[in-house]
């Protein structure tokens, strides 16, 4: 009798979702655990609130032994679960720079979210600074670590595995914010960005996808909540997204329902 | 030949770089790296400047190899680098939980910080309150992963390492917040921090010395900073700490350099 598969819960286009699914696919394992997808526009499903204890936050993995939260814990889970073959480094040395470049992650994430989200026009020079201090941040330490690499290392590691699925959703922030790197001084980070996109393992998501199911975050709202006005969520699985035409790139310019093809 | 020994700088009575005595001395070791205090109340060391790519931040390990930042990156690279005896859970799913409690560490030493750096009286009840809730979520994890026991698992680990430095600093709580966590729903997480607290492996610091030093914390002003009308840092290496009276738990009457023991 084979032990039932992990299975992990996670909100659509979800990029704590994307690291795992990358881990698996560098490692050949697409199917070692089950990806079932919540909708978050419907009330959260009491079976699920049990095994989360009460909190909403996704994803989660639930295993035999018991359930995990966190996409970096569950992302080293899985990696020490399934050794072979290894994606993130082995000597204890080059693991900790590996360390160093995912512990800046958090802060990464943040800016972009934030600045997505924010409605004040007049904080929006605030976050465009704050993301491009970001980038610089992860410049010098590229450049510091490997300046003449694509990747951190020689291939596309547990690092790329934590900022590739970010790179995707910041789609948004050239979409909806104008937003790239400048010309001058990202030659690094620009050149580490653009492989980790084009990775074969990193293809999950694709711009399109990012760009329609956020336009609710441009508005304001994350996780499924709804812009006033409005009656369907820019994340509800129905009207599916490719039949949906592209939203309007001034996020201030609220459209309808009708306008981004979700009914109505 | 013998390699050199990794060296660590950092700041004085550091709960970042407590935690890596801790692991150390939970292997016997604590010999294997340098520790060297540096003078925050002076210019920093253009040397060390260099080490650390320009960042002021504390500590940071140099090794033959290169230079790491980040407590919990230098935490687990020791852990790697001097596996036995181990202070991490080895086995995948037992590492994940461990993982998941350490998540925890940033917001709690976050929130404990915060509160005792404000000023604004009017904000005391928020502080208190998102401490509270720090503890309920530790209470709530405890009781989830080890509703019986002392420590997460069977014996004090890396999870400890990573908390007890903060349970110390946190009589800057008790002292100058009159904090402490309240008599009925938090029996786990006071079992865990009360043995924490008198681990053998977890007594380089005492309450006496985190009480004196961290005054300066309580006016507003961290790292060396100086508060206004002080010409000494209760950082200051000079006079040495036990000769110093005990200062006013009142936080709001500030005082003189003469009052703390700094001379003057």
């Amino acid at each position: 009798m084979t032990s039932p598969r992990p299975t992990l819960y996670h909100i659509p286009v979800c990029p704590f979702s994307q690291r795992l699914e990358i881990l698996l696919a560098l490692k050949g394992l697409a199917d070692a655990v089950e990806f079932r997808v919540v909708d978050v526009t419907r009330p959260r499903d009491p079976a699920l609130l049990r095994l989360s204890r009460g909190t909403t936050a996704l994803p989660i993995l639930d295993t035999p032994q018991g359930v995990l939260k966190e996409s970096l814990v569950i992302l080293r889970y899985l990696e020490e679960l399934f050794p072979e073959p290894p994606v993130a480094q082995a000597d204890p040395y080059r693991r900790a720079v590996e360390n160093m470049l995912i512990a800046r992650e958090g802060d990464f994430t943040s800016w972009g979210y934030r600045w997505v989200l924010n409605r004040d026009r007049a904080r929006d020079g605030e976050f465009r600074d704050g993301m491009l201090a970001q980038y610089r941040g992860l410049e010098d330490f590229l450049t510091w670590q490997n300046p003449g690499g694509v990747f951190l290392f020689e291939d596309f590691g547990l690092a790329e595995a934590v900022f590739t699925p970010m790179f995707v959703r910041f789609h948004f922030l050239e979409y909806y914010e104008g937003f790239d790197l400048p010309a001058q001084g990202f030659d690094r980070v620009r050149r580490w960005r653009d492989a980790c996109l084009a990775h074969p393992a990193a293809q999950q998501v694709n711009r399109e996808r990012v760009v329609k199911l956020y336009y609710d975050y441009a508005q304001g709202y994350g996780n499924g909540a709804l812009p006033p006005g409005r009656q369907v969520s820019s994340f509800a699985f129905e009207p599916p997204w490719p039949g949906r035409p592209w939203p309007p790139r001034d996020k201030y310019a609220a459209a309808t329902d009708a306008d981004l093809g979700l009914g109505g």
